[in-house]
């Protein structure tokens, strides 16, 4: 099969899954939990075939990690799906209603986006994931895996596509031709959102090469900012957990700012837990004075570290850490220590990040935390969907207008009837 | 200057501009009216120069015509911007708070996006009304005009920019530089959104050039469908409204899709009107035997007239209408004329368009109808913003956290603590 027919394919499948009820999407749901939990042999046999030629090809020890599937994450993967169903289905929600005039109501209605491209490196249930939330959301979904994961995803798709099928053929697309994934980037006229899950470098690559919108980010350089009216205990706090309580993650703190007035009494006591967790500080000069830390180059500033490494600097005040947040940031997620609420309404306000934090610490910055049930991923886009993306992140709206007959010509003219543009409690 | 530096600083313009206040916004918008109106004269004497060399140049009526600025087209310009200030600032409002914990609270904030690129064809008023509409939502604004406006372009921007800079320096910037559109598209480090005003082809150019995302339409391919079940009365009304009241625009009917039991009917009756109307019928075979019309080709339904020309075609059911519109449309505004609630439901569900009417007509589809205030456009994207959109498409939101303290290092291991997820009704 080439991929544009089976682009096009989900793009007509959209339709009718997009008009499918919640009771249909969810015993689907319940009907693929059943059958990933159950073929679950099949499923081992399938992946031991892509781990046996990962080790061939000396595949690193984390990537083989990633792309075992055993009895445990299997367990997750059906829990996962489970915890999809009890969801509430957004599609088909009535965000709005406004009586435009007697007889004449305007309803905005939540609506699936329509086809979502997705493609995953190595992880055989960001594959399951992606496709249940597709599917909970009514959207056609096409997906692309990594060649290491090949008959991992063949069989799971295969499986979830035997029960989505039931709802709108088609609507479930597994690519896996050995083209590049540069074809699927070119698809803008079939796929309506991408997203990319993967290392950073690798959604970088999608969003470089593809007019479609991109949900995701590539980049996770969060900052903290301890004030002048910093309160210790929380300022040290905070500080450890966004550094050392999760460090590989995009929401972990990569720069530390801190106030000149703090910032001997601050780093002297923080340099003491960083060292017992064996984290290696690089510091500007004014930093260098105060602890023993190596040197901070301009290339630090903008560095993700992904590890147990900090660089920090000290600023003469909250401007300064906001323009240094600004420019060296990826808008992802940014803190601000301090007691003193005029300061924090001014950083939270100029600080342009998807979340910013007030005496909390960066780690926040989640979809299950932020109580999204499913994330969707972390977008650092300035459209359509910020910061943890839940399923409304693959919904969008549509104007339903419910007339008796009204045409625009009696609102036109000397005679024109007007508007009542009144907000009305009803639903489509 | 070049354009890159020029972007730039509306980038580091866009982030003082996001955080000024509705009272200082809505004084500069006064002030910007007022300089607009009292220096009228040399607009119009600006605007001249552009009109002689245009005349020169043997451009067509139609262009001189947008291009022009009198005494009237001022004061619109002047009123338009006063009922801008009258509309709410949709900056700093909080769209929801949710309770994560004790005394950890997430709210979710609408901001700006940052910098908005708009590139319009021939109408200096364009200009006005999108860059007050910048101002309004904190927009920071590139505004690229043609160059047979220069000088009248040239005059308004000077004037805006006059007051804007002294909210944010920067934030307004007008690129009149001879170089090609091409590399004002190139700009997505710094441009977050594009608004393209002109026509269709011009707007196509636009979407197909820029990995920036473009808020617009290329095709206003809108229909109408008379159902077996249609109201005669109201489908006369309305298929002659959709086509006549003004042929020239996007949400005029372009399709006409009627079921073939009341086909002889309708058609017969339309045809009265629509001859009288002097609109150019264009039929499928079964059209033909019904009135007298000229050959439909399938080049027809993909047509946008804009102009007093209409095609239609009978279908055997509202599947099939709905297959044809999803086909050939343009995700536009599409009608259906029916008394049955089931096929109306059906209908609308499952055509995939921004707008949908029933029992009403296409060309309700407009912001000022569908009580936007002011229109940014009518966006025929499935992400973002969709439908006709008002200054809601120039905002996003980002998450402000609002703990004491709060680590993640508590909510993990065995002895984590639970969030609470619990929605409150506090405003940021």
């Amino acid at each position: 099969m080439n991929i544009v027919y089976q682009a096009k394919q989900a793009k007509e499948s959209s339709i009718k899954l997009a008009a499918a009820s919640s009771e249909k999407k969810n015993a689907t749901l319940e009907n693929i939990a059943k059958a990933i939990d159950e073929r679950q042999k099949e499923i081992i046999t399938e992946n031991k075939k892509d781990l046996e030629k990962a080790r061939k090809e000396n595949l690193s020890q984390a990537l083989l990690k990633r792309l075992k599937v055993d009895g445990s994450k299997i367990d997750e993967m059906v829990i996962s799906i489970r915890s999809l169903i009890k969801l509430k289905d957004p599609v088909g929600e009535t965000i709005e209603c406004l009586e435009l005039d007697e007889g004449l109501d305007l309803y905005r209605v939540r609506t699936p986006i329509g086809v979502i491209g997705v493609i995953f490196e190595s992880r055989p249930d960001a594959l399951v994931q992606i496709a249940t939330l597709c599917l909970k959301s009514g959207n056609a979904v096409i997906l692309k895996g990594g060649s290491e994961a090949l008959h991992s995803n063949r069989i799971l798709s295969k499986i979830i596509k035997e029960e989505t099928d039931k709802v709108s053929v088609g609507c479930t697309q597994l690519i896996e031709t050995r083209e590049d994934v540069k074809e699927i980037l070119a698809l803008d006229n079939y796929i309506d959102l991408l997203i990319p899950r993967g290392s950073n470098k690798f959604v970088k690559f999608i969003q470089d090469n593809s007019k479609i919108p991109v949900l995701g980010h590539s980049d996770g350089i969060c900052h903290t900012y301890v004030d002048k009216d910093a309160d210790f205990n929380k300022a040290v706090g905070i500080c450890f957990d966004a550094k050392c309580q999760y460090p590989a993650v995009c929401n972990a703190m990569e720069t530390l700012l801190v106030h000149k007035d703090v910032a001997k009494k601050i780093l002297v006591a923080l340099k003491k837990l960083y060292d017992h967790a064996k984290v290696e500080l690089k510091g500007d000069k004014a930093t260098q004075k105060i602890i023993d830390v190596k040197v901070a180059t301009e290339e630090d500033w903008s560095a993700e570290y992904n590890d147990l490494i900090l660089s920090i600097k000290i600023v003469k005040d909250v401007d300064e850490a906001i323009s240094h947040i600004n420019k060296y940031g990826s808008k992802h997620s940014d803190a601000i220590i301090t007691e003193n609420e005029e300061t924090a309404r001014k950083f939270t306000s100029l600080v342009d990040s998807s979340s910013v934090m007030w005496n909390a610490s960066t780690r926040f910055a989640d979809g299950y935390r932020y109580g999204k049930g499913a994330e969707v991923g972390i977008s650092t886009n300035k459209i359509h969907a910020r910061g943890p993306v839940g399923l409304e992140g693959m919904m969008i709206y549509k104007y339903v207008l419910n007339g008796k007959g009204h045409v625009v010509k009696d609102y036109t003219g000397d005679s024109a009837k007007s508007f009542t543009h009144k907000k009305v409690n009803k639903k489509w």
